[in-house]
């Protein structure tokens, strides 16, 4: 149907509204995050309980949904409104199939789980967790029976976020990566560590942070239509089509942590900027899925970020802009003690190389609880094991180990992690088909030029918004379907190098 | 009735929504000033009429008046739940009883007239204004004959933001003042200038910021329920019940702006910040009126801020703050310097002698225009003409003139300016109250000990909130009407003391 078509004009200013409420929505939760005074917690808290009831309201408004019924049954639809109109009626579905009772107990019980988490961590306490933990357990695989179109519950929190994608898929994909890693982190770990003694100087905050800006600026970040701010916990968020903003941290003992806080949260909103103007405030107006998204974010953190020709272009800035820090530090020192390998308790904490493992291990973990095959009684010794299996270290206590991050215990069990590997997979494989598109790619890098970069990904990642399913757009764009080659042969190769493996 | 009663809580309910949807479209707006990226403008404006369309809905509400009329008829009302009914039936009545064509026709018109008006301006044209400024006056006299309970257009947008004043009793207190001051205003023009040179120097923007915000933390703006921000226009903004925002600008050479602007907005946001806790969320959870607004926003910055008392405790602080810049410089004559009066064309860079001249000349102006004794064609030379009669100047153009203030061209002639001089004239009759009842109050200032201040203001000014009209809140807290003298009396000691008068 053409676009002026009232029929379709009425679904467009539909999608509109649902965006304009989402963006109002990322701004309450921007604020609360960056600038909001201490006293206003609870007031915003219920400010946004009132937005989302709003949002929900229109989003499962019955007619809306026969507006999609009557639209999905027209004959006359070009391929890009078939496709919004199925992400639309998938989230249409998801909002409206859990009966509202149900949804206010998982909200309530999310609520509790996550109170109750933030003291039985502290105390070293997963005791208190278990009963809590499986009713979460109950829950969710409750919340998977309503998607009864599924081939389980695993595999309706793997499509939620990465559409398209089933367990086997992500199965086989982890498989081969742990059985590359495992080996290769072991020998990392035995080798020679490099110098890191420099990072641990004074680094003035404001510098950091405008050599981070210059940084992505370069990259290709829009400030004209973003900014950076500064946040406990790193994120990006869209608060509108032309308004996508990042928020970092800087520790002044530490400059890594705020510039790769920042160069991986600059891949996430380049995305989300870069998604083709025709395409924001509707149903396709935003990065396709989880796994995509992270891939972006780790392309520019990691393949560009923590690569020779990075601090070939950079050292020299940076060493300007911290002239004392690094009298006695050299180009290829900072390249080394960008890539250090260190087995480690700690996900957030990891390298390139054991952040899978980190990943691999809750996955599985999630899987073997949502399978009936683990109860969750025993879910802090299955922690133990599966750690010294997949990365050889045992935490000394339940709090770096099964009540380290707080995804299960928002309430729900599976879907939260699997995202982050297949973003790394996925980094790799984008990254091999840019260099493909684009001979001497990394001659780029070492100039700071990343136009060429830059523009690859835009049109064939970024643009394309939600238009073609994860899979379509990762065949479309490199080829082939998801594959781990790419990125095993990067970390070989760089890792090999490094460590003179 | 009880608080605990259904149909009381219901009502609660609903306020609460209302005001927690005031406070999201706040905050939409507070970021839209502050830190909003430059393209997402389009995008914010929609997000804000989004939310305008969905308060409006709310304050609306067929269901929601059928709720007022019933708690209304009720007979066991306590005096507050009565005057919550009656504000917020006033509230509904505003905005229900326009129709919803004539809302969009002026909304639109408003748009038209503001964009046309950042042209006309700068291009000196009021010509181009003039048919425009015509509708406007139509629209204007249209909306106020939805009101005929009101003795005429003026008297209804009077009441609009000072709730229970007459245009008669505006006109008396105006006529009074004018009397008075056009002969002061005149002697000190001729009086020999105080010493202004050192304001001119370099003051960099961050200690002016910690400055200002030193002062306004020793006066009681409670920075964990707010905060301050760099902004074009400062204004000050209530997000939320405990959320109370204020900003300012910073000029490098003249430092009194950002101050006394910072001091404005923190009378202002004491105020809001006052209100007593089981008033928020409520038709009363808020400043009263625009006229007892203005008052704490003067008193704090003028009756306070430009004190002999306010110098004697600050100069020193703000001395060590910069030192070079006022290394010649004296207390009296930073005194005098903060205190400098002279005749000039703009209203907001007028000093405490004229600005009310400022605010009378356009208020009468409306006045006839609304009254249909001044023809819009006519009003560029009756600007010209009560200029030289109240100010004894002549703007050189329409753009320092008629053109001056966007107020008018926002798309409505009425009720725009008198609270600003009503502020002024409470400010001085609230101070003089609060010192027959703390005597020794100016002892306070000069050790910059603000509490005996601030509680007096708090219990009988601030935590009231609507509770009482702002004609009963000035009997109750002062034990007469509004009235001229404290403000003639404060105006004619200080400045015959300064200029030798």
């Amino acid at each position: 149907m053409t676009q002026s078509d009232p029929q379709w004009q009425a679904l467009l200013d539909r999608w509109q509204t649902l965006a304009d409420l989402g963006g109002i929505g990322a701004l309450l939760g921007w604020d609360q995050s960056t600038y909001q005074p201490p006293a206003a917690s609870a007031g915003r808290a219920r400010q946004m309980a009132l937005l989302s009831r709003l949002r929900h309201a229109e989003a499962t408004d019955a007619a809306y949904g026969r507006m999609l019924d009557e639209a999905g049954g027209r004959g006359d639809l070009s391929p890009e409104q078939t496709r919004m109109l199925a992400v639309a009626r998938k989230n249409f579905e998801e909002a409206t199939r859990l009966p509202s009772a149900f949804v206010a107990e998982l909200s309530e019980h999310g609520g509790n789980s996550y109170s109750a988490w933030t003291e039985a961590r502290p105390a070293n306490d997963f005791a208190r967790m278990v009963p809590i933990l499986e009713k979460t357990l109950d829950l969710s695989l409750q919340a998977a029976s309503y998607f009864p179109e599924y081939g389980g519950a695993l595999d309706y929190f793997i499509d939620q976020s990465d559409e398209g994608m089933t367990a086997a898929q992500v199965d086989e994909v982890f498989s081969g990566l742990r059985a590359a890693l495992v080996p290769l982190a072991d020998a990392a770990a035995q080798a020679r560590a490099p110098r890191t003694d420099f990072l641990h100087r004074h680094y003035p905050q404001a510098a950091q942070l405008a050599f981070g800006e210059a940084v992505i600026r370069d990259y290709g970040y829009d400030f004209t239509a973003g900014r950076q701010d500064l946040t406990h916990h790193p994120f990006m968020t869209r608060l509108g089509g032309h308004d996508v903003r990042i928020t970092t941290r800087v520790r002044e003992d530490d400059p890594g942590d705020a510039l790769y806080s920042t160069l991986h949260e600059s891949g996430h909103a380049m995305y989300e900027q870069g998604v083709a103007a025709h395409l924001l405030g509707t149903p396709l107006g935003g990065g396709v899925s989880a796994g995509v998204h992270e891939s972006q974010s780790r392309l520019w953190e990691n393949l560009v970020g923590r690569s020779r020709a990075f601090w070939a272009a950079y050292f020299g800035k940076f060493r300007d802009a911290f002239p004392e820090q690094l009298a006695d530090v050299t180009e290829e020192e900072m390249y080394r003690a960008s890539n250090v390998v260190a087995r480690s308790l700690i996900r957030t904490d990891a390298d390139e190389l054991t952040y899978n493992l980190h990943v691999i291990t809750r996955y599985e973990l999630e899987r073997e609880l949502l399978g009936g095959r683990l109860a969750v009684r025993d879910l802090a010794d299955a922690w133990h094991a599966a750690y010294e299996a997949n990365l050889g270290l045992r935490a000394p206590d339940d709090r770096d180990g099964v009540l380290q991050d707080v995804h299960w215990y928002f309430g729900q069990i599976g879907g939260a992690f699997q995202g982050y590997t297949i973003g790394n997979v996925l980094s790799a494989q984008f990254y091999a088909a840019a260099e493909a598109a684009n001979p001497g790619l990394e001659g780029d890098i070492a100039r700071a030029d990343f136009g060429r970069l830059h523009g690859w990904l835009r049109e064939n990642v970024y643009a394309p918004g939600g238009l073609y399913t994860p899979t379509d757009l990762i065949q479309r764009t490199t080829g082939q379907p998801m594959t781990v080659e790419p990125y095993l042969k990067y970390l070989r190769e760089k890792y090999t190098e490094l460590y003179g493996l």
